[in-house]
């Protein structure tokens, strides 16, 4: 492990993208959301994340000149069509359209279909939050899990998304529907390590916490077991009926890689409209203080809410350099062109 | 167990309200929804809990001459304020407001604030599905549950509901913040069974599927661990911002008994203003399809969408009668003033 200043991350996972024949202007933006998310701890679509999606470009999954382009617009609901550009892009312009409604409307909703992989669902959550606004935003995904009492995949792990602002720190709340992602299974498994929790079924259908078994299977869990089976099903439908583009099961037969052709969606809600922001805070700041001073279970120091860990993250990295896996960062600067010494 | 046709239920616990003190009208309405949550098989929020919304009545905790009163509106957002009224009317009001602003926006949002128990979430679901239009509600409450990493309780179990309207049966999602209810901690433990899966854990901080030790402890498991830790921290948060209402650290010091102040939202947006029926049917139907032709895992024998479970049981409470507990049943006759015989 090295840790990379974060001005020195933007930069190289730049040029990566530039070398992959992104413009300029939209290679510094997604640069800045990776180098974000690396920096805020959520490596897995950060950093982690820039070859697979220069990989996508390369494989022409990715339309470089993609922009969301205006469906229909429907007093505080807009439908965007994303022409699969770069799903960051897109979904920056989404959310941003949905905190331009609120503006006006008090809340707006925004359907984005044919968008590819936002990389860091949350990353929409800060940005909204930063601004002041409420958001709520969920993607659907290819599937990936099985739905309860199946044993094969028929349900994306469609990443949810509540962002509420705080002066004191904004709570954001960024979850996919299954228990563990895959990532979280391989990193286990290559440390010899059991999940904390069981995280899905090994090929007899027995449960496991186990993760080789549960990678070979493809039964991971949904979290909540029945619930969040049912929750992925709810957002995946709602995600195409409100942006009128596709399902899980069609996305499954786009052949664009991770989320090509998927559906999204940002609710904005402007409470300095409604209570304020000084109210907001105040029910805010209630809420954290109450669950934060919990008699802490006989395995934990603190109990935390969403989003607290990322700005402790946040902060110990911009202070101390991101950070990095060294394989992965050697991987980028191959990829920016840079020589990895 | 006996089966107690719809009609009779419905006029019996009509007459159990009569005699709490409730309006005629007013009565008809909340047997009509404690009916339907029976005769949907969901009992816990139907006949059984009859006798403990008597109980509120009488003890004054409901205020039976509360109605709700707009508190602010702004564009296609509602503040409604439930003054403590019976909170299935005030629930009905604001889901139908809900729809109302939909029709006129495309989509709007109601939030309610100290109301009471709204019972069945899911019946606001239903009702907006039946009337073509998707829904997402939620409500807050007093803390039953402790945060993750805590061991006292500090959250409410927050139920949440998402409809969408389908021609061939609605898909509608209801589910708690909690594993396990109370209730099935209870039912579970006088059958002297267990739990299907661990649902919290015992005094000494050990996860346990026995119900006794966790219904002494107080330490019901939050849905998927973590995740559902959060999602009930932001939606108590969003909860309480978007009516201008009570979080559960407030609620909690009313002292007018479950849900006594809660928070409510309901946003409905109409997908005829969209793609259209069609297009949603389409849409649903494809998720339904893909979901439902899973292959069983190993102790299942078929899977299936969410709502499936209470149509199928409503035809066959229609057709043979709502089955209920003898015990519970006598108690409504006696409150309906009738011979249990």
């Amino acid at each position: 492990m090295t840790r990379i200043a974060f001005d020195l991350m933007h930069q190289v996972v730049f040029e990566a993208f530039r070398h992959a024949g992104m413009r300029e202007a939209d290679a510094r933006v997604c640069a800045q959301v990776h180098t974000e998310s690396s920096c805020d701890g959520i490596y897995s679509h950060g950093l982690n994340r820039v070859a697979r999606f220069v990989d996508y470009i390369r494989r022409g999954w990715i339309n470089l000149d993609g922009r969301p382009k205006p469906v229909k617009r429907l007093g505080a609901i807009e439908i965007l069509d994303g022409d699969f550009g770069p799903g960051v892009l897109n979904a920056l312009h989404s959310i941003d359209r949905a905190l331009a409604l609120a503006t006006e409307h008090g809340a707006g909703i925004v359907g984005l279909r044919n968008t590819t992989h936002w990389m860091r669902g949350g990353a929409y959550g800060w940005r909204a939050a930063d601004r002041g606004f409420i958001a709520i935003a969920w993607t659907n995904t290819e599937s990936c899990m099985p739905a309860w009492g199946g044993r094969n995949p028929r349900l994306g792990n469609n990443p949810f998304v509540m962002a509420v602002p705080r002066a004191k720190g904004h709570l954001v709340l960024d979850m996919a529907m299954s228990q563990y992602s895959y990532g979280k299974l391989q990193v286990t498994r290559l440390k010899g390590a059991k999940l904390p929790y069981p995280g899905g079924f090994d090929s007899e259908g027995t449960l496991t916490a186990e993760p080789g078994p549960i990678e070979q299977s493809m039964r991971i869990l949904p979290t909540g077991y029945w619930k969040g089976s049912g929750l992925a099903i709810l957002l995946d439908t709602l995600a195409a009926v409100l942006t009128e583009g596709l399902a899980t099961h069609e996305i499954d037969k786009v052949g664009r890689g991770s989320c090509g052709g998927c559906s999204q969606v940002f609710i904005a809600i402007d409470p300095r409209q409604l209570g304020g922001q000084e109210f907001t805070d105040r029910v805010a700041d209630g809420v954290v203080d109450y669950v934060t001073s919990s008699t802490p279970a006989e395995d934990a120091t603190e109990v935390r809410y969403p989003g607290e860990a990322q700005l402790r993250t946040r902060a110990d990295h911009r202070a101390r350099g991101i950070v990095v896996d060294d394989g992965v960062w050697a991987e980028v600067l191959a990829l920016a062109g840079r020589d990895a010494t």
